[in-house]
């Protein structure tokens, strides 16, 4: 048992009653981040990793990461087999390698009935990702994937005033993910970030597929209603690149709710950029990743309201679950991660114990959401291919 | 002579040895604020106007306006008519009537050698349009457009900046009008919004002639590039209406510029919501109505900048040259006015006197300008109704 | 009559029949920027002026203010006899002199039984001062005093706020006026900024004369409460000069209520840092010069909520009355100036027609205020030269 | 050894080579982020606490932080020993238990030998401070004190600019700490804020030695200057209460920079309203709690600059050493308090090897940073107890 037997998810987050452990596939930047807000949930223990094929730099990694040796594998299948053969292996696995590598270790990870959580885009193909999606649904599965951004208190707050009627019948959505890393011609050069320019491992997209698609999955998140149609068109507006480093879409959801939707890399003064904006017909929500912590609220007719994470002043309970820092010391990324691993954590517990988690309790992104990004990249391609033509997911 | 003989145009703008005397054609909001204008600057009295063809309202606004009852005309016609019979007649017109009556009113105005400023959008046909863009230019009369937001000492300094290289090569535009007025189900039934919403006065769209037209407008007058082509997807969001609220387009500039624009009057927590981005490979700007005393400059690989309306750190002269209040007393939307009638006062009586205005002392948008305001209309309108496909300018 | 008989004060402003003329004393910025102002209302005409005591300096800048030579007069009462003895003569005065000047000019105004609005410090000596006041409230004249940061639009819902309750029961008043124009060594040596140094001419105090008695008038404007008591320190925090660049004050309102103020020259990145912050037992407002359109009004437990110059969204009536241009699209400074005519105009046409001005219509700073600011300067001064102790005002 | 042989401290920090294990007094919510900081860093592993005097409690709480029974220690000295005793006991202390505990609790941690860091104010009375200080200093231990807000990016970088010039000579500081948790009139009875308000536990003042003096450290610690005097009037703003909850200041530096500082917990619409300003012959910096990724550095002349944390754009070196998540991406106050948590580690790593930590890696505020808070606490009250005089640090 995981879950205390009574707890009844008391308190902000039910109490485990044991620390889940985490084998880790992938070294890079995100990785690390992810490692950092398993530590800070003091609900997880990273004990085991596929760092690297390669035997030296795997060993040098182990000290880095502060893993012991034996528990760094050298393939997935190595570690699940390795992690399956001890009494205190791992609980669960965070895929976090370059895209290409997604659908190997997440249908190895389906394969071992580890439970499991996968960056985005969940697969460089459709059909593998609807084939990782049935698999889970099959088993019963946790499968969550990184759209971590879903997991900031104030994007909760916002599904929660969108979905409970505070804006009226949305009318319109758009979102935008702006940055500028890439403006320097040589930007696509570095070590990091090469991969994510080569068809071969990116996938079909770079900047789509990397970031547009975090705002397709927030724009349906807080709003509720799936992309059912798009219009795309796909720039390299810096140095000349395999794929391209700018998206604009003009977008269709559910409910005939027109919309807009772009990304780009070369936006300089941008850095988070990450934008949503939800209006209907009473109101209307803008939140920027770049200010996370605050919200905006109008409602036609009344003053402006700017809402902030914390208790109190009207925000809704499942989001105050989210709180770590009172109102106005700010959280950040790293914690947005956290709530992520909180909720994976407990949707693992759940199912270990068989219990029902509460409506309201869990909206961590799962494998369909990352079907339906995949879904969505490929429409992108689709339309752009075509001369910018409808195209419906 | 208008102008002092031995100006040279020192000083923060030519003093003209006279007030020019301005008549006005309409009566509406739009209307007042210019007058308002035109007085700040003390190179205008307003002395003239058609402010209802009905005779009864006009005598009760002849006392609203302080004018002069035998003023206050019928029609255009009749009032060029009385004013060339004057000694004190008026020098130039405004065009501020429903936008069904500019072509007549502006082509009357032609006829009789008078100088005219129009509002936009120029003409609800682009045949019109062309035809007052060949007399104005045969006539070399003073034709101007109120693209009013482009005269905003920010946005001056912004195209100094992009058209000195400021961003490097530009390589993104985007732009937006976002309003909320339009929000409540009755909004267009008020009698000065109706005509707005009404094919027969308001020309082939309502939203996209009224304001997504200061957008590409702004776009172009600070980027120095054309609009070359679209694709609109036009919208009604709000209540039923006859024509469209809301309009989401793609773009594309000269130098093969690509971008975004979009506006809408169905954005609540949006009031002045026009906004201008442009990225280039060094840099970018951004702008916001809303906040027209800031401009962001940002320069790869350094701190963002916020520059501010007024003298010093870099504004460039003949942004200077606009000042009026010290920098941090906010100026406003009357004052961007009121700098587009200093330029119209300047611009006449250049013309009057033979003289050639330096380089970069005006940035009146003229008919040429109010043209291409038509044909972005007509293209939004082509494209939408074939289905959002790509429309060439 | 001034005023139209059956007025009843409707509409957004009473139609005065005839605009009123106005004579100006000084020709430096502000008296350009209050002679814009005075034009923007249509309710003033500017006929007369003492813009040089020198006949060749007059000469010219009648010319540059296109006033006609014979009315740029000498001397304050060679105006007023010559203007007397015009059956088109001044209505009212302004004075915009410097400081040193104010009370012979007023005094001399009063004496001829004219209504007049005088620059901010109403004098350089308090005993000045109150008979000013005496007489001015014997003589029943109007005379209203420059503390134009009072008619922001967004000041005056800040007071409906405050003074109906909205933030209970007061607690603090915090103020401040940052500039940071005196910042370079030699900034003190312009020509215009001389005399602010010189305490023959700019009083016992340079900055807090100058913009600390803004601060300290704002307080009470919107609390509605007098200030009771102050302990200032002075400082010269610049290059040496005669006079306090710099003052920081822990100052008391009526009913015990403490607060800070404070206002420096010196403080870069600051130019219209004029800051209010007023909390109370169930909320606060904030209001910013540099964001002027805009207010904070925060209630204990809800959202904080922004509103914004504009009509509805709980704007009261007498701050929708100020409105010139639709919420979102920005007045400034000229428009704040131009709603202190507005007032000054009905005031005196009020009086001239002897009728009453319903509650709510005015809020004009008058000479009371005046005086009030003399004794807050008075008291600082005290305070300051026995090294900070407490004084009562 | 706990730092790797041939270090130099290369990489964003040092590698130690093992976790340190920390013991934690204390079981509020401040003691809980501090638990989440350090498991953040990687660097440590709480394993041991005083969690309550009562041995119910602290078996319960025993579960809550997942810490063993037998750990979880009954008094202060108790765990020392316990610890002391075991061959993986605590390699340093945290001290998160009211202010009166402090004294006591840091005297047994140096009588063990054992690193500490410990809340603010330091204790409740400056001989006992002065005595830890000189223990403290005597011994060689670390001995840290938690001003958590100089651990921020941007408060480094401000510091960074500040004394390498970038503002020119210092003139000016300013800095306020404003909150609203105690705008209810019931807000002092809930249990955890209870004891903030009764002097025995408290000490001398409660708003002053729980915000301002995270105040007054900051001014410090970016400017370089020690404050050397004040004058502090305290109030009562809200409900009657035994101590103030309101502060105001005003201050000196060294080479005699004047300032003002104000704390209060009565401004509603602020929550994390720590702000500073430093102003200077050439510049100024500012910064917001509520908005801490952000700085704002302003020199005259030239446009205002806005540093955001992350790499580049002149971010200095020891600040980009603290970036964990990309610019744009942000970070908050648990970050900064693993910030501190990494110093804390290095600084005992460093002490433990024996080996000089270089220059510019370190910047833990220490015990003597605690001294002069409560040297700092002590003056504001022997000032306000004299009416306000004027008071020598």
């Amino acid at each position: 048992m995981l879950l205390p037997a009574d707890s009844g998810f008391e308190g902000p987050f039910p109490d485990l009653t044991r620390r889940l452990r985490l084998g880790v596939i992938g070294a890079g930047r995100i990785a690390k981040t992810q490692a950092q807000a398993a530590r800070l949930t003091d609900r997880w223990e990273l004990v085991a990793g596929v760092l690297s094929s390669d035997a030296g730099k795997s060993s040098a990694r182990a000290a880095e990461w502060r893993l012991p040796e034996e528990r760094c594998y050298g393939s997935v299948p190595e570690m699940l087999a390795g992690e399956a053969a001890r009494e205190d292996g791992i609980d669960a696995v965070i895929i976090a390698s370059p895209n290409d590598q997604h659908f190997a270790a997440a249908s190895a990870c389906l394969a071992a009935n580890m439970d499991l959580l996968c960056e985005k885009p969940l697969t460089n193909k459709l059909d593998e990702a609807e084939q990782l999606e049935k698999t889970a649904s099959d088993n019963g599965q946790v499968f969550g994937v990184c759209y971590v951004m879903s997991c900031f208190a104030m994007i909760r707050q916002a599904r929660e005033i969108v979905q409970s009627g505070g804006i009226g019948r949305i009318n319109q959505i758009h979102v935008e993910f702006m940055q500028d890393w890439m403006t320097p011609e040589d930007a696509g050069e570095a070590a990091h970030i090469k991969w994510r320019l080569d068809p071969k491992i990116s996938g079909p997209t770079s900047c789509t597929g990397d970031i547009a698609t975090h705002a397709a999955h927030l724009a349906s998140f807080v709003s509720g209603l799936k992309m059912t149609g798009l219009r795309a068109d796909m720039h390299i507006c810096g140095a000349p690149k395999q794929l391209e480093d700018t998206v604009f879409m003009t977008t269709a959801y559910e409910q005939d709710v027109p919309g807009t939707l772009m990304a780009t890399r070369l936006a300089p003064g941008n850095r988070g950029g990450l934008r949503l904006r939800i209006f209907g017909s009473e109101g209307g929500v803008e939140w920027d990743l770049e200010h996370s912590e605050y919200l905006k609220w109008a409602r036609f007719g009344e003053p402006d309201r700017i809402l902030s994470r914390g208790q109190g002043h009207g925000i809704a309970p499942p989001v105050e679950r989210l709180v770590r820092t009172g109102r106005g010391f700010p959280e950040g990324l790293i914690e947005a991660w956290a709530n992520l691993y909180t909720e994976f954590a407990l949707a693992i517990a759940a199912r270990r114990d068989g219990r029902q988690i509460p409506d309201g309790w869990l909206a961590l992104p799962l494998v369909a959401d990352g079907a339906d990004g995949v879904r969505f990249i490929e429409a992108a391609v689709r339309s752009h291919n075509r001369g910018g033509v409808w195209e419906t997911l």
